[in-house]
């Protein structure tokens, strides 16, 4: 593959320079008054959803150029090359071939028999043939894996889990014991399995809990209790699992070419499979496919992970927006920002291009948000009077029998259009005059009820929470990571600085009985000392 | 109150500016390397709490000029006024003399009189004495509320409750059914009880979930049951409670001076007391009292929350940080960020001085984070490499008797030194010279594991997590928020952004037929319309 540098973009950077000077002094209010067919250009629906980008602070001249430097930037040739399976993980030399896990009749071979070997156990476990050691059916599965392993698979039980289905899933990701027993207070260990998810199997938190939950199965159904019914492994270090006690039946393999943030579409996609079973990890499989598909051949100006992506980078470069909320008006989706944390964070929080060459540019933004419609009763104070560009993402459901489900579908579009319009001094002072208050209050007053208006916004209408339409929305984050990553031209499939984070880690184990290595520096070794004292240890 | 105007303080910013630019060349390393006492110097301990903050990027000399600009911004004085009792909160005419609820004995009367009316229904109910409709003690208690009605109490149950109390405590904030139903799943109603939770009792998502628990009871228990003793109320407009069907001797009341963020010390926080008891509600108040006389007396130099204030506004003005990120290493304050969101994003997220003057310079940054270790296998890859400079909070425990909390503390401690020191391209190359790669390659992959550091922390180090020092954290954040306000000369008590998506909302809730209010914009329009086509209505 090519590595350009920025350099040869120079002319349509600068053009996207000149039209963001020319934008700034404009409102979306403005726009929106000056173009009634603003909406109507702006949006874009395909495969059931839409996708409404017109409260994004561009016009179509500046969308032109956006497309411009897209093509500079060889987007086009990055597609084709994520699709082919080449090693774009080009510092640890790895494919990042996701879109292979959900290619159906397309996909390699390796994925086909993975999924076979799922299918049979998924069936047996929810068909109650599938029995503890003690004879009696599994009803509740929990899932031992964090990052990766944890955040996707959580979030998508979450969003469509089925309160009638026949097996219950959990989710332990972290060390704290409060989290392992809080989870497992109710449990009943001859009904409980385990799958234990580790690309390396070498994950310290997971293999923590791993013995963890090994002991807390021992304790209940006895010391010479065969556990393995009780477990399963989803790893690409088979030979780990196997020395843990778990039979290489029972485990299932992680291909090296899919990334952690991109392997709820694997094996690590078992608790989904669990969960809704397997015609519903088929159908979120085929969501996904349909997204891979419009991304790999929709003209980039009618591409929706094009688009997202193309606005996330304009986001920065433009408006040096350093944070990006996400809005799901659905609290099923309530942990769809944690994962979208990871995927954008972990992609493309880096600071050197693909030739190692440290950026002059900054690349992804803080991502947050959470669940609505909390947020208005909180934080949305600072999207409406604070002094920060905030993009946001809208995620709103068209469908539900439920009148709170209208209500909670206008309360964010109410906000997305509140957000773009404002409100002016004006009309600030206008509406205290006309609730009564006097000249001089409202004069006084009103400023303090201006709110900036004009945040950047995007609206996702999905028609329902299905695994299908959950399988569309993932993969365009997916793939609107990635367009970024290009646009930044950086390697968006390592992660070195979890990596080190890993490295310091391990380097502290053994100091809690003082600090003994002379590297430390005085705030670790001060603190390490403050805590023995407080255990009285010192 | 004295409303100064910054340009008085041009002096203090003046050398504060000069401070920055003499540190930001110098990396923290240097500074650590060049003062081993940095540690003893810059940390305080108070009440069995340490606070370290020799990880911020300032010299004596800046913390200097800081303290210095604090009492230019007349912060004593503007302490003073908080526990007077005075209208911060000028734009509404109210105190936000939320300290008065924990002042124990010096509390005023209407404080002690609604603690003597919470014990004896919080003791009913956890003695098994306060009965439901059909004679069964109450064994579930679900609080109904939203934003600070919502958000602190449920922080609080997370962090304290233990599985053997004899009241389990479940929160329902949004509008969504599937939270509702969730929550219900499996919920007993002859022995839940429903605490409906509103300042104004006229809030739409808690009202709406009153009734749709109202209906829940009734369909459980029969239309004709005496719901009564299934329901309990707090809100400052007892009337509306009445109207709804709930006993005078049922409602408690939250004076207008609480405001919502800081409501869970008043009978907000009945859900609190529900779960813990009287005397550990008690606890929590004393401890955050404990933190007010401290913030109180101690003078700004030792003063833990006025310096947590101090590097909050110097990381916005000096290093022009816009988010602030809190990493709890523990799975009891997985909720503590959200709550910070609403506390500080809704405190500090203005644009207007007090005297209405748009200010000139940022003001709150956007708060995000998320229970420890979770981040560091996600986010915490932009924090090592990415492009944004992040203040940090590290929450760490030091008890607990279980190895794995005290490899929860040392991971905490390992990032907050890592992503102080960074990994430098020297470093870097080595590493992989011996881990075996070639020359050529270790200088190829090397610029791709260089890690900024510099990333300027606090760390709170907390004895253990009891309901005293749960109380002594929550207060710590509250007054650090009201600092960083009175640096910024807003008022941190008003919150017109939140009231205007309330608006907007209300305007949105007759369109769902189709758009008919001209004053519309066509995006609002254009989704309205494309969610009937998706709902097969048009």
């Amino acid at each position: 593959m090519s590595t350009p540098t920025l350099s040869s973009h120079t002319d349509s950077l600068g053009d996207l320079r000149v039209a963001h000077q020319q934008l700034d002094s404009i409102s979306m209010r403005e726009l929106f008054a000056a173009d009634p067919e603003r909406f109507d250009r702006f949006h874009v629906e395909f495969d059931g959803l839409l996708y409404d980008y017109s409260k994004q602070r561009v016009t179509q001249h500046a969308l032109n150029l956006l497309l411009v430097h897209a093509e500079k930037r060889q987007l086009r040739e990055a597609i084709g090359h994520m699709f082919a399976g080449d090693p774009l993980n080009f510092t640890e030399q790895r494919s990042a071939w996701h879109v292979a896990l959900r290619a159906g009749d397309q996909a390699p071979a390796v994925v086909h028999s993975v999924l076979e070997r799922m299918a049979p156990i998924v069936d047996a476990l929810r068909c109650g043939t599938w029995r503890g050691s003690t004879g009696k059916p599994i009803t509740h599965v929990v899932n031992l894996g964090i990052g990766g392993s944890d955040l996707g698979p959580r979030l998508v039980v979450q969003a469509l889990a089925n309160r009638h289905s026949p097996i219950h899933v959990d989710f332990i990701a972290g060390l704290d014991p409060a989290e392992f027993n809080g989870v497992l207070a109710n449990a009943d260990a001859e009904q409980t399995l385990f799958i234990i998810s580790s690309k390396s199997f070498g994950t310290t938190e997971t293999l923590t809990n791993a013995r963890a939950a090994m002991d807390w199965l021992r304790q209940a159904l006895g010391n010479n209790t065969h556990l393995a019914p009780h477990l399963l492994a989803v790893t690409n270090r088979p030979k780990a699992a196997l020395a843990l006690g778990i039979p290489a039946e029972q485990c299932l393999p992680l291909p090296e070419w899919v990334g952690g943030r991109f392997s709820l579409w694997s094996a690590v996609g078992l608790p989904i499979a669990c969960a809704i079973g397997m015609e519903g990890f088929t159908q979120l499989l085929a969501g996904a496919n349909s997204v891979d598909r419009h991304f790999a051949n929709a003209p980039l100006a009618q591409n929706i992970p094009v688009l997202m992506g193309l606005f996330g980078w304009w986001n920065v470069f433009a408006l040096r927006a350093t944070t990006h909320a996400i809005l799901p008006y659905s609290y099923r989706l309530r942990e769809l920002t944690a994962h979208l944390q990871q995927l954008e964070m972990e992609s493309n929080g880096k600071s050197v291009d693909r030739a190692g060459k440290k950026v002059d540019y900054l690349t992804a933004p803080v991502m947050w948000g959470g669940a609505e419609p909390m947020g208005q009763h909180a934080f949305h104070q600072l999207l409406y009077q604070g002094t920060r560009t905030t993009p946001l993402d809208f995620i709103l459901i068209a469908g539900g029998d439920d009148p709170r489900q209208c209500t909670l579908f206008e309360n964010g579009l109410a906000q997305s259009a509140a957000l773009m319009m404002g409100k002016t001094l004006d009309e600030a002072h206008a509406e205290l005059l006309s609730t009564g208050h006097s000249a001089e209050e409202a004069k006084r007053l009103a400023p303090h009820l201006v709110c900036r208006g004009n945040q950047p916004s995007s609206t996702l209408l999905l028609p329902d929470l299905t695994p299908y339409s959950v399988g569309q929305l993932l993969a365009l984050y997916e793939h609107k990571v990635y367009v970024q990553g290009v646009l930044w031209n950086i390697n968006s499939f390592d992660q070195y600085g979890v990596e080190f984070g890993k490295q310091m880690a391990n380097k502290l184990a053994d100091q809690h009985d003082g600090p003994t290595d002379p590297s430390l520096d005085g705030s670790t070794c001060g603190l390490l000392r403050a805590r023995r004292r407080m255990r009285g240890e010192s």
